[in-house]
């Protein structure tokens, strides 16, 4: 299947979605570009895409192992990656451990200090509005999601985020918080909720467990330089860093 | 019992709050006073608070008779009402049945515009972090209020809406949306959670309902002229104007 022939169903700030071989599916790719503050801030990490793709691989794999569904189902190549089709539910689910970002600034508590538990949070998925933080409230009234729809994703994100917080801790990784996007998957057994989008230092905060060092987009956000090295950094510890990656990474 | 000599438990910006004759009470004086966003914009408006005690005795009593309870306790003068002394607490609840104001721009909905149901918020009672919209999550993570606290005040701010959209009605007055707060009362019986504050102009959008005027604080806001009036407008139709209205504001 040649690049050029395929179907672009969406292109997105970093990453861009092509019609799968086979009906449902689609190549899911992943770019280099970055950007932060909802568009204002542009940028190129180079070898990012071939990284995220790894990583994010991996650790779907290891959801789906945990019995908690995904939208993947097999590596391609460097950038791409077989993924269901699935209707993207317009709520981002950011889950909290320590605050960081914007939960730090809207109640001015303090970059990493420990969360009395796990905090669960909803955006409205819409550029235009800036992603707004939503109450359950708003969702229903809207029909952006069903009440179960909701429990579900909230259960997902709790167990996800427990299953991700002791992994990247026995790699020496705090878990700060992450952001997932779920999709609704319609097949002949009816409709499911699936974890889609991707899992990547551009959807969380890993901090280094020793030193606290930012191991994710913050470095990007915040020109705190050394952000390829970051991203390598995570995917070495995971044991997924391509092995000639610079080569790689400029496929 | 003279105000020279009266302690002052609290003193906010439309309202403060003295001692009262008996222990567990507290003498609510409402002020002419009147701020907003978040105290950038301050004002005067003649009157406002012989206005705002009499709507909200009015109202609070009416509320009292459906079973609500509220921390209304008597009328003392003019500007003045005894009330029960409570613990605020610190989550502002808004109900919502037609687009306005912050919902209005922070989801690009057209003001005016009426919703599927009555949508219910929470805001965290705040002044240096501009009152912020929260979840039921940060509420509960931050120990703001209990969940069995949210549920009742989720419960209370439903029927105390459904009660007053249709008082607002009957006197020609779309009820747009209306901020709560609530407060918990502690006796020999236990705690109990009490509607606190205040009901008027000031905490709701009340719009004519043939011709849309704005009879709430938006016209301060907003500059829309004619402020008092349209104070007098609302408390004329309650049927709670202070006979010699303009002699007795100034009292």
């Amino acid at each position: 299947m040649s690049r050029q022939r395929r179907r672009l169903v969406y292109e997105g700030k970093a990453k861009a979605l092509f019609e799968g071989p086979e009906p449902g599916t689609l190549v899911q790719h992943f770019k280099d570009d970055a950007t932060a503050f909802n568009n204002q801030k542009r940028g190129t990490i180079s070898g990012k895409g071939v990284i995220n793709n790894r990583i994010s691989a991996h650790l779907m794999m290891r959801l789906g192992e945990m019995d908690i569904p995904t939208h993947f189902l097999r590596p391609l190549n460097m950038r791409e990656q077989l993924v269901r089709e699935v209707e993207i539910i317009p709520v981002e689910v950011v889950v909290r451990n320590v605050a960081a970002g914007s939960l730090s600034k809207r109640l001015d508590i303090k970059e990493g200090t420990p969360l009395p538990r796990p905090l669960i949070e909803w955006y409205f998925k819409n550029d235009e509005l800036n992603d707004p933080l939503v109450l359950d409230e708003h969702i229903l009234a809207f029909g952006w999601a069903a009440e179960d729809e909701l429990d579900e994703m909230f259960g997902y994100a709790l167990r996800i985020n427990d299953y991700l917080s002791g992994l990247f801790h026995a790699i020496n990784i705090r878990l700060i918080d992450i952001k997932f996007e779920f999709g609704r998957h319609f097949s002949d057994e009816g409709m499911h909720i699936l974890l889609a989008d991707e899992i990547s230092p551009d959807t969380s905060r890993l901090w280094d467990l020793e030193t606290d060092d930012k191991l994710d987009k913050d470095r990007f956000r915040r020109d705190l330089g050394k952000i390829e090295e970051a991203y390598q950094e995570v995917a070495r510890r995971l044991g997924v860093l391509p092995k000639s990656d610079r080569a790689e990474a400029s496929a």
